[in-house]
């Protein structure tokens, strides 16, 4: 069996959590594991690493990469050179299987939804396995647990065996009062969006109702090139499988699976998710309340404080504050679509930022002066570098930073310093074991990423 | 004509962006001037600087006394040694002024009110100093703007002459329906804790009505000792005056003013004072909503954004967050009583703090780190000093730094930065005109402000 993981994700409904170069599939909320790396390991628990296919977009490419490489050392992951929605990334995942393997079963499954019930989603995976080889496209059907208007559903009522369901109708995203119908008639299951089939069988299907999809894919060759080219994948249509191929195929079935299921795809959904207190309350963080009730407070910094909230969501991050009505997150887009527009940065990046070598914090920024802290991983390294507006002052609080400064190099230990002067060529590596911190104090009248002059990349080569 | 103005406060009702150690009438609420120095300035409007006595606490002596400098080359300022409410802190006062100067009318006000119309303030004044003069101890009263039940209440509804009313009772702070009732017969008024009265009109009021603070009030000598001993005031009864004395004596009359008083006791004051974008909204610093209606958003900082909301505050300051329903922003009180029960120092500090020489912000605190913005004034001076636990690390923004270190000294500009190492003595100064600004990361394991030892004061005095 192959599994396919889709690692795309915008970023928005999630916000602030959530940025646009940081979605909620990479998020760790609440926990030690990222939505992503869970996905990764239960994919593990039903088939061999060879065998399992991530495809994300290009700009979250590298941070998927590290997560997926916490647990593989060498996971198979597809990047999108442009972003065209499931259905060119499944068709294009498929095609590579195919090129690269047999035409074998496989599971598809987006990466940013939690599943609680682990055993019972691996035997609806068993039983639709089955099914698959049969030469069926099976989806997972979800019993609704509520009027959900987020998500899609499924018409589905009349058995075909044990576990499985035929399907009648696929349904877009209802309104409230079709939602109440649907779930009130018995007959409807939310698309969960995880399906299962044969690869061949995919493509006969993918000819037949998505033909343009099917020339395109056909273009890739995966046996002679790795990646997905741009000039053949910007041709795709931007289409979502649901609607290019399930809606109209006739060999959908369906298998309801119960196993705690949740898109997460709002702040109340993961208010949900988390334990209450007596008043119905989450905390998570540095939280202090006073009269409130069915509220989600969740600090990841700094002190929040609710006095006399009612279905209050409040989510602190280090840069930007959200504090929305628990039956409105769904509106919580539209404000990182503003923010958008009017090019604040808050909707595209975090403070803390991912790198190959480790990771950087932007503690504080004011006029002519910006705090970072910078992590290098063992054996990490940073490229050679210089900056036209701004000087560097690095202190060592832990580990040990070996600094090249204008070809000389200096090893500094914690509690010692080194000024990086404007325009001076410079990198910063840690070939020890232990992590390296150091904080960073630039100073300058522009200070921004984009001052950057790279002589060398992180493998020393030296850039065109 | 003098004046005494009431500086102490507990800085619990406007938390987080007041804190124990930073109380109300030091804040600038969406101005360039605090309320104390509002104050100050509208008693500067009625009579000389020589006549204008400030009393505040020992713990905001400095802060009161750096804001009063910036208007006044030398404000007469009494710190109180112990909190013991207004009664004792009005009488030494009095005192005070009779020992130095003559028997005169005194206004005494609050320092944490905001006065809109200080042409009506001043006419009603003038009215009751006549009064003053004639031996009536003048209250102010307010026509109440609605039922409020924060204030005290005044009951006078038969005229004494054009501009004043005879005194029935004082009423305590009533509950909703009382309050309703107050309002709706119109003879109430809220009892603005201004009053006016001659200094030995005074006295001997209070040797009537509080014998015990008059007897201790006699022991205190200004034309000899210039501060308030605690061993003398520490004896005297924790009471406000209105108690003591304003709710006893007979010869009090109430001058009604129509002045846009607002006493700022609570959020909601807050609110109400700014101006509202059509959905009712009041929006300060950087703000997103959607949806959101007859709200308080105010950021120091970050971004904030509101989805959905109705009646909600949402105040953000550097390390603490409120969100609180906008009818019980009298209970922010019991957040800030818990916060200082756990001891967590949001209710004690600003992330700013204010020094004779300039202030610093803690930026960022991390494990192992803290960094700090240091902004030391024209001729600022810091303590010869040194630390058993940390090492810090001083970079030079703008300015020039004089830095003292292990006896030799540096002359720091801009860009260029020095190690300061654990237990080495060292001082920081700024003897140029400019500004000086610089960063400072401080490493260690325990990075307290108490791990100080000053061998030299700021005069350079050397320590006892």
């Amino acid at each position: 069996m192959y599994g396919i993981i889709l690692a795309g994700g915008s970023g928005s409904r999630l916000w602030p959590l959530s940025r646009e170069l940081y979605p909620k599939q990479l998020l760790k909320i609440n926990t030690d594991k990222s939505l992503l790396e869970m996905t990764y390991l239960r994919l593990l628990n039903l088939t061999d690493e060879k065998n399992i296919l991530s495809i994300t977009n290009a700009k979250h490419f590298s941070d998927v990469k590290t997560q997926l490489s916490s647990i593989s050392k060498d996971p198979l992951l597809l990047s999108e050179p442009a972003q065209k929605n499931t259905a060119p990334a499944i068709s294009v995942s498929v095609k590579y299987l195919l090129d690269k393997g047999k035409d074998d079963v496989i599971l598809v499954v987006p990466s940013d939804h939690l599943i609680k019930d682990e055993k019972a989603f691996k035997k609806s995976v068993e039983n639709a396995k089955t099914l698959a080889e049969e030469g069926y496209i099976v989806t997972f059907g979800i019993k609704p647990a509520g009027a959900e208007t987020g998500y899609g559903y499924i018409k589905s009522s009349k058995k075909n065996n044990d576990f499985s369901y035929k399907v009648e109708e696929f349904k877009e995203k209802p309104d409230k009062k079709t939602a109440e119908k649907y779930v009130k008639s018995g007959k409807y299951y939310w698309n969960s969006g995880i399906f299962m089939f044969k690869a061949s069988v995919f493509m006969e299907t993918l000819k037949e109702f998505a033909p343009e999809i099917y020339e395109i894919t056909q273009e890739f060759n995966f046996t002679k090139n790795n990646q997905i080219e741009f000039t053949k994948f910007d041709k795709m249509p931007s289409i979502s499988i649901d609607y290019a191929v399930m809606e109209k195929a006739k060999n959908i079935i369906n298998v309801p699976v119960d196993c705690g299921w949740n898109d997460l795809g709002s702040w109340d959904a993961i208010y949900d998710i988390n334990s209450k207190d007596k008043e119905g309350n989450v905390k998570i963080g540095a939280v202090q309340t006073e009269n409130c009730k069915n509220s989600l407070l969740f600090s990841s910094n700094r002190l929040i404080a609710g006095v006399g909230l009612d279905d209050i969501i409040l989510v602190e991050t280090s840069d930007a504050i959200l504090a929305c009505k628990k039956d409105k997150t769904q509106d919580v887009k539209k404000v990182f679509d503003k923010l958008k527009e009017i090019k604040d940065e808050t909707h595209l990046v975090h403070t803390t930022v991912y790198r190959p070598w480790g990771y950087y914090t932007v503690l504080n920024q004011g006029e002519g002066y910006l705090t970072k802290m910078i992590c290098v991983s063992s054996h990490g390294q940073l490229s050679l570098q210089s900056h036209n507006f701004r000087s560097e002052h690095w202190v060592v609080l832990s580990g040990t930073a070996r600094v090249t400064l204008d070809n000389k190099n200096y090893i500094l230990k914690p509690g010692s310093s080194i000024d990086i002067p404007v325009k001076v060529k410079h990198s910063l590596g840690n070939p020890y074991k232990e992590e390296l911190k150091i904080i960073e104090v630039q100073k300058g009248d522009k200070l921004v990423e984009e001052d950057i002059i790279r002589y060398k990349d992180i493998y020393g080569r030296v850039k065109a």
